[in-house]
């Protein structure tokens, strides 16, 4: 057969050794952090059936879902003035059956309904695995990328969102990131709706506010006005665009403004709650009522959660928000449920762009032997199983090749020291153990370099 | 919407808290090890170009593969005649470009080429993700399933080899599992065929070879007879089949029958070097030279490697062998490798079978407090806070719901003590600790809390 030049597919993604590492160091990281606040594992296949996902993520959604084509024969059921039409959107549904998962969500509340009678409620539970979507790939934007969820289901206590705050604030600092976590409320957002006499442009309106820092308040007024929001409501709203003031003095802003809504005050009685449990846990990071947070609003019913770095600027680094009717669509009603996601992707960018990786992830390997050949080798391998009996991190090159390629070979791996052991060590019982960073050497027993690697 | 009953795509599993912990415990050890022994993590896209995947696993895997529906108008370039025919596999090729990946191996011999010249040679990883596979689902085999892969490319040294025996056999002792490592040689394969006269039917003979135990001796012959394997040559193999002895007995038997074989002479002294290098390791577990193990033998040019339970008949827990051509198909010649994977279905069932999974794993939360209304909560938020700086894994329970409810929960659970904390606990500044386990309840201070349950 002929050589390939060997390729992935576009928006596909290869992890090496050193990117592993990091991504892992931050998914060991967030796990640790989920488990301690009582949240499970859990996984769901790759593929799940198309009757699951479609319609989940409206028209565009249904388009970037990628579909499994049938095994074995799939055209012979198809009848023949079905393929002359040629419309391949209609071909699709009748040759696959299977796509892969769009998100975890969705395949979240398909788990929960399917196995209602074995997990018990709430049920906190996190999932960390990868989804994909056929959007046309760009910098930053991936058709295969892991999402990171955390979501607790069954329970409609604020004291979930203050749990995912704590949460988000334990993983980023623990990552070493500074991180501003912005929250809204959908009930608020309605009630605002509602008073400005716009009840049915909740989403419109609240858009045109979430662009207030790049088109200043001129332009959302402009916007408005295109959405056909009356003048009126543009009057009333523009000193709540140009308030400046803390989460408690927008809030008490808002409870006058708002105290002809039902909706809205309940809103703000949420968020009030929410603030007043996030003063008992001493919060890291600052908590900020951002009213233009409009995240999600199609499906959250109630608290909206974005977090961002102030230290480096590539949008939403968290997200999430309370969905009361997620199961609902599988047959299971009434079950209230709070969740983010951690984009792994922008977390490793800003850690990446702030040097915040600790150095040493890349080191692997602590002690390298040198290979001078087969009997040096084999007198090696009893010292090597000492060695990695004390739970050191250590090799032997494969090979009796030129001490500069296993040099270089240890170089690249970052090994701090390489063992040489040639026929003059043998007779004495020593290693000559070179370090890498110095390029210092010292003759050891084997004893004496267990103890010197065992303490670093 | 009408509302839908759940299900997920046949020959899928989704993996509960319960199953997760378990599976994780074993991949972690499994990478741990893994990582001792200088091997460094790889991760590859699910989906992989067609023309990567197909013709590497027969024309059997070809059938075998997921393939994903090109996005868009797929059938926009597809011609009218093309769509008549009615060819499902022709048309396949129009409609498809990628597939879900099949294995981890030609992934990783992709990698390998695609990156040459990033990577150092030898090149040690591993790699643990899904693999998919459209075979019919039956007990023990699923369409996505874990593969656990660990390989050094680039080196011909049979230190590889004793690497992954050792990695093995430190692997399965840490997860408590008795096993046997069975090794086989295709040089040895290949002479024996050769001195037999019948060098061009190594395969058939060794498949008939590895049939002995289920169709004994006069089986054997009679299926060698079949294949067309003459009289003379059975009678000739019959003493080999019927040798009783150890590895090194057997090699002993071996050098005089392929005296006249060089290639067989080669897998002798192949097989004696990796005997000679594992004594010098105290391996754990027992190494027999197996000669009619003939897994993977199309493709491997070496050592053959499998590993199975001596206490629970599943199968092979881990296999593979030496390979010294797997990245010529795609443009790199000369790069041997040897490699091996584990079975986590597998290992998961011998386990759970054996009982072998430590109790401590389904323990998760450490200490639930229960909920008694808001100001209750609230008071206990900055407890929680405490004890979860210390590191402890805990929980407060969302809601003020019955106290059977928040009882029944924690149980479910194996949440081993329930914190509660009411009007009387708040005005003394103490917490009533009950143990799930005994039923008893004592009073303490959140400091003495902490106490007790770091030492635990």
């Amino acid at each position: 057969m002929a050589s390939q030049k060997p390729s992935i597919p576009k928006g596909t993604r290869d992890f090496g050794p050193a990117e592993m590492v990091r991504r892992n160091y931050i998914f060991s990281l967030v796990r640790e952090v989920f488990k301690k606040y009582g949240y499970l594992p859990l996984e769901t296949p790759a593929m799940e059936n198309l009757s699951t996902l479609l319609g989940k993520y409206g028209e565009e959604g249904d388009k970037l879902l990628f579909r499994i084509l049938n095994s074995g024969d799939f055209l012979s059921k198809v009848a023949g003035e079905d393929l002359l039409e040629k419309k391949s959107s209609k071909l699709s549904g009748k040759i696959s059956e299977k796509g892969l998962k769009y998100d975890l969500t969705v395949p979240f509340a398909r788990f929960v309904v399917q196995h209602q009678n074995e997990i018990g409620f709430p049920f906190k539970r996190f999932q960390i695995q990868p989804v994909w979507r056929a959007d046309r790939p760009q910098k930053g934007r991936y058709r295969e990328f892991y999402q990171c969820d955390v979501d607790v289901i069954g329970s409609k206590s604020l004291l979930s969102e203050l749990e995912l705050i704590q949460i988000i604030d334990e993983i980023f600092a623990k990552l070493g990131m500074k991180i501003l976590v912005k929250i809204n409320n959908r009930k608020v957002l309605a009630g605002l709706s509602e008073v400005l006499g716009h009840g049915d442009k909740m989403i419109a309106i609240t858009m045109a506010m979430d662009k207030i820092d790049k088109i200043g308040l001129e332009g959302v007024c402009k916007e408005l006005r295109e959405k056909e929001i009356s003048e009126g409501a543009i009057e009333k709203l523009k000193p709540v665009l140009s308030f400046q003031g803390n989460s408690s003095e927008k809030l008490n802003m808002l409870t006058d403004l708002l105290s002809e809504s039902a909706m809205g005050q309940e809103g703000i009685r949420e968020l009030r709650l929410l603030l007043e449990y996030s003063d008992e846990v001493e919060l890291g990071c600052e908590i900020e009522l951002d009213l233009s947070l409009a995240r999600g609003l199609n499906y959250y019913t109630g608290a909206i959660i974005e977090v961002v770095s102030t230290e480096y600027n590539i949008g939403s680094v968290c997200g999430g928000g309370r969905y009361d009717d997620l199961t609902g669509i599988f047959g299971l009603k009434d079950i209230s449920g709070v969740g983010v996601s951690f984009g792994a992707d922008r977390i490793y960018d800003t850690m990446d762009h702030l040097g915040l990786f600790p150095d040493k992830l890349l080191k692997s390997t602590q002690v390298m032997f040198a290979n001078f050949g087969i009997e040096e080798a084999k007198y090696c391998l009893s010292l090597l199983n000492k060695v990695r009996k004390a739970g050191i991190h250590a090799e032997i090159y494969p090979d009796p090749a030129k001490m500069k390629k296993q040099m270089s070979y240890a170089n690249n791996k970052n090994v701090q020291y390489v063992a040489l052991v040639g026929e003059e060590e043998m007779k004495n019982q020593v290693i000559s153990l070179k370090n890498m960073d110095t390029g210092t050497q010292e003759s050891l027993t084997v004893q004496e370099l267990i103890a010197k690697l065992k303490t670093r």
